[in-house]
């Protein structure tokens, strides 16, 4: 892609504000369909984002068939269960209340594994912080879920799900380490809030305070 | 920030592609400064990124000290010396011909922690993937790093560095753990190929060998 280097005016500059405002983390679906080319444009568009060494560590599973997703809504359950029994009281109903992932009607699965085992990159960069491989495909996926949002997609992450038993239904290679299972589909709603604040979970840190000086 | 959802049109999408496809990792900065309420407002758009249990577990330190400045340096020194002994031949040489950061020129210096010791989300999702707290952090840089981009700013993650050794010298709380140190500043110059695939180090795979079906 050679060409002059785009200019960015303040009205792009304002739409990107509104998506990074208006992204969220998504749990109820349409079961409207999702065509599969715009997720293979999405991953595209992820692929282009920064890795340690350029090592390009991403992994997309689309998980499509009812065995493996019952296989993951089985290990979010379990996961679930585990954690529901750690909190006590007040916090275990409200815990019980939340609505926390949307794995029964998104109608896109996608499983994203960083491959510990590709030799890409040439250890540039992970002698020092080796789990900079691991960020390189966080990195990735923050990108897809600003790009989903872009087309009015919404995207879910689950991590309430047991890594290796995840990696181990889907037949993914021994050292690929999931980083990520998302839940995408079209979002039955819209909110500048994140559902765990609307319900009472987490509040908003004032932004000024997470910031200091040295 | 109530409202209607903002409807993002295809040359919106069109713009953020182009915003994707020209951040690089920049290494090669101008010394011209960057205004400190520019780099605020990087830091409150990057904190409407996604946590795990809305945990916001982001904390922002801007390195100004030369004191600092000077004891990330030699971590770097230190961290790229034995990086370089690790290669042999024809590789090694090609490693010392790279340049890997920027440190030297970049006006500003931002270290990105996570609050590992932060009740924020109380665990909501960390018992499962207890990684999640870092990764959410990468998602807010990678937020952070599309943002700057929009306003003209490079941006370099440094990642051959010692975490540990660079937050004792950061004087950083105990349980907070360096995600990225981050150097920002005006670019010399642009490109849409990575320095690293530029300079021979590693190509670029192609996406649609990246993503398969379960």
């Amino acid at each position: 892609m050679p060409g002059d280097p785009p200019v960015f005016d303040e009205s792009f500059r304002a739409a990107l504000r509104d998506l990074v405002a208006w992204r969220r983390d998504v749990r109820r679906f349409t079961a409207a369909p999702v065509p599969r080319e715009l997720i293979a444009s999405l991953v595209e568009l992820a692929s282009l984002s920064p890795s340690v060494g350029f090592s390009q560590p991403w992994r997309f599973v689309l998980v499509e068939s009812q065995h493996c997703r019952d296989a993951v809504r089985q290990s979010f359950e379990r996961a679930n269960a585990e954690a529901l029994a750690a909190y006590d009281g007040e916090r275990r109903a409200l815990y019980a209340r939340l609505k926390l992932e949307g794995l029964d009607v998104a109608p896109v699965q996608l499983a994203v594994f960083a491959d510990e085992g590709a030799e890409t990159g040439r250890e540039l960069g992970m002698r020092s912080m080796p789990e900079a491989l691991h960020y390189s495909v966080v990195g990735a996926i923050q990108t897809l879920w600003l790009a989903a949002r872009a087309h009015g997609l919404g995207l879910g992450w689950v991590s309430i799900i047991e890594p290796e038993i995840v990696a181990r239904a889907l037949s993914v290679p021994a050292d690929w380490r999931l980083i990520a299972y998302l839940c995408i589909g079209w979002p039955q709603e819209e909110h500048t809030d994140p559902e765990l604040e609307r319900h009472g979970w987490e509040e908003r840190l004032a932004a000024d305070k997470l910031i200091s000086v040295r």
